[in-house]
């Protein structure tokens, strides 16, 4: 039977990388499924991310991954392993709003998102039940300007706790810290409701009804310090006219968010994705 | 045999318009093929577009142009009224650039647009093969920072003497002044290479690529003294990834800008655009 | 306060229709919002929408319905007219799988969709729990080749017993006989899994992976005797590639069937849909 | 300064295929820019492009594709071998209809196409404009039932002739000979006006106004003996209402056949299709 990982990778570019990686990995027994690179040839990096399976390996887990660890440091790569096999423990913070809670709890449940859920995380009451039809603990942690470096450390207790590897915020109506931001980098997806860079910051339906826009968009990106302008993982658009009201813009912009955050999610947790100069490599 | 007229109407909203609009037209003789409308009830905006068949008009076509004029002072209404087989006489602006010309005399001479093109102007002689090959004149007006305001009066002169009604900024690379503008205004429909308002100014698909986005758009727009400012008419987009180097965008872009320009000028010949508030009703 | 009605007409093309339910209205002190209206030439039909609002009418409904009804009889015209704020009645039949049942009554509790519930019929039990957790009572009908005739009955009896005017097939796994989709005519909206007339009948994603397109798609159209050749109301598509497995369509398909569902549910329930000739027409 | 060469393989899925070709190319000195892989597990088939810098190899090229043809041997793998600077030489054959010979020609002229455009094939008068206005020779070779055997034999000297590597079929209304297609296998590309397998053979837009679909699209493949069944190489589609006639969707589904073609002639040209089982796999 197939037992499958994921090695995800990126370096300096240089001659010689792909063989040697291919070459430990044929040396060790692991049969390539799926193998797609990236070399920027600007920045003068190299990506790549190699599916295997590793159901015939001569040797053991640890052996091919020490080897691995050599040929990283030859090329002073970094670099992820993951069986495929394993789910990230992933947590949802959500406000008010219930679509996105909604459509990543259904997926989940589909078995779309290769994640475990241990809890979702709000600043109000009134999720609590579409969190409890799905069966997953809901922890209401209420923010003011006030408590909010004292909340934000329960928060991130939580996730210690739980051992959480991505946090999702699925229109979640606070600004996280930079502190609580820098420990979990990389790791905290958000979508915003406007194709960015366009309409930047709040209301962007309302401001995209006022400039007559004939598209409305959404875009999934990593939360970093610089509002909104963390990298970008995934776009998508819905043509609107002039008979759109505000609220029917809201309306196709939700089913857009859905979709967009979705596919972001599940990328991040097939191990698709790298970031550097502030953007992605999504190897869909 | 058909012979039919657009009727292209705004005014305050009230009750009994379409009524009287459409009371005058069946008096006459005229019968109703499409008609469609939108209020915009917050400016609390009427607007409609009407195609009729005149070909059975009880009386001659200047008494039906008084019997709407009248309607149109009771309601305080701005009218255009257009036979359908007349043609529209069009400028076409360029640079360098050759993709949006040639799709747009390739549209017109295909029967696609609804225009006589008099004369094509540049600021450089790059494209007189293009024009020439297509039977058309092209003047050639190099504009300076000095020569500036004297030749924008030639072309003027140029536009008047061929009784220019839409001037078509086809990748044209100079700004008009505003006086050129007002003169034509609402009549002079540029291509933005980016989904405005995101990368409004130069250099769209460079800065889009700097900032990773997953999707390149174009911008047709009526062009007014606020640099990209002016009322969108449409809009487009396709997808992109890390793969896309810069000069990638451009040629997906090109393709955007074709087809998103050659739809706005159609629209705009047809008489299918009104604008109000800095936006346009596109009854499509 | 508005209080706004929709009137949705077709008949045989002919001068003085607009005019006459303009007057109309106008006349009884109905101030037209929205009129959309459409004209087949080859097939001599004339289609309209027109949303009013009458809370400043200066008789009651019934004058006005009778007056409309005395023009309809004029042109021949069948026509519906309902108020707005007035939910449809509506059926979910459904088998096994979840996703369009799901987001249908997502929408609904979000008020995307103008009608109420009463009852969703399943052919089997699995899915009593999603009704449950939104409250809706759930009816198993199983169906065997030998008790079908009699369990349709028994459909038809529940559905007249709540009084239901839209049936939605939401992935519901059997045929519904000639009998019971006459008396349900231009009431049972299907959601095929391909762009129809592309691969009718079963399987359709494994039958695309087979012919290797690159777009799959999914039609929401009126159930007919004639399986898989109602009426059309929306489609979609999306991208696919050679790394697409079945699998993966399958689940690009959810996404595609869910939202091309709604759409032409809403827009059913709004009344924006008018057929013939085996098309629609919609007022979007 | 960097010399590019792109490599094409197909051949049975085995363990090691992926370490011996990038030893192979490391071991010569090539750098690899570029590397993408599929494996069909069912089919049980590998499929890889690479493309790499050749500027800086130790040995000849000759040396380098003794080398890799070893490696071809070991693993039963059919591969192909292109410098990325040599123009691949093809022909386009028309009819009456020129948007998309147009299309090409420009999009060649601008750099798009990685080809040369020796010449253009016709069994109609109506296009030698065009081609002149490009400077291409253009041979008008008539077809009718009686002649057609000889006049293909014709058509294949003129080819075999200037060498012509790529058959572009732009709207060519003629059936090409099992003979003739036999001879240019896997290297005629059509377009056709639908989206296949909807609407296949003729008048596909008309079947389509019929029908009444929400969507036409158009579809780039490989021309087989079996009529509009050959492998898809590229499809699209736009939106249609019901206010769009068949001159309408003919319009729209113009502009869809000019970009579905023209990218599958750009990946065909850049060596990024590979096709089996009557699919393909597109490199993109």
């Amino acid at each position: 039977m197939a037992q499958t990982a994921t090695l995800l990778v990126s370096c300096p570019d240089r001659k010689g990388i792909v063989a040697a990686l291919a070459q430990v990995l044929y040396g060790h027994g692991a049969n390539i499924l799926d193998a797609d690179q990236h070399t920027d040839p600007i920045a003068g990096q190299f990506f790549q991310r190699i599916r295997f399976d590793e159901s015939e390996l001569h040797t053991d887990r640890h052996t091919l991954e020490r080897a691995l660890r050599e040929v990283a440091d030859r090329f002073e790569m970094s670099f992820r392993l993951e069986r495929d096999d394993r789910k990230k423990r992933m947590a949802i913070f959500v406000s008010k709003t219930d679509h996105c809670l909604f459509d990543l709890l259904w997926r989940q449940r589909a078995g779309e998102l290769r994640c475990e859920i241990p809890l979702i995380v709000s600043n109000h009451e009134d999720l609590r039940g579409v969190a409890e039809s799905f069966g997953i603990p809901f922890h209401v942690v209420p923010i003011t300007p006030e408590n909010k470096v004292e909340q934000e450390t329960r928060e991130l207790e939580l996730l210690r706790e739980h051992q959480i590897e991505l946090v999702v915020l699925a229109r979640y109506m606070q600004v996280l810290s930079n502190d609580f931001l820098q420990r979990f980098e990389g790791s905290v997806i958000n979508i915003h409701h406007s194709f960015l860079p366009a309409f930047m910051g709040g209301k962007p339906y309302h401001r995209a009804h006022e400039r007559g826009v004939k598209l409305v968009g959404a875009t999934a990106h990593y939360a970093t310090p610089d509002l909104d302008e963390g990298p970008i993982i995934e776009q998508d658009v819905a043509r609107c006219t002039h008979r759109d009201t505000v609220a029917d813009l809201i309306r196709k912009g939700r089913d857009l968010e859905k979709v967009v955050l979705a596919r972001a999610v599940r990328w991040h947790l097939e191990d698709r994705i790298l970031t550097y100069a502030n953007k992605t490599v999504v190897f869909e």
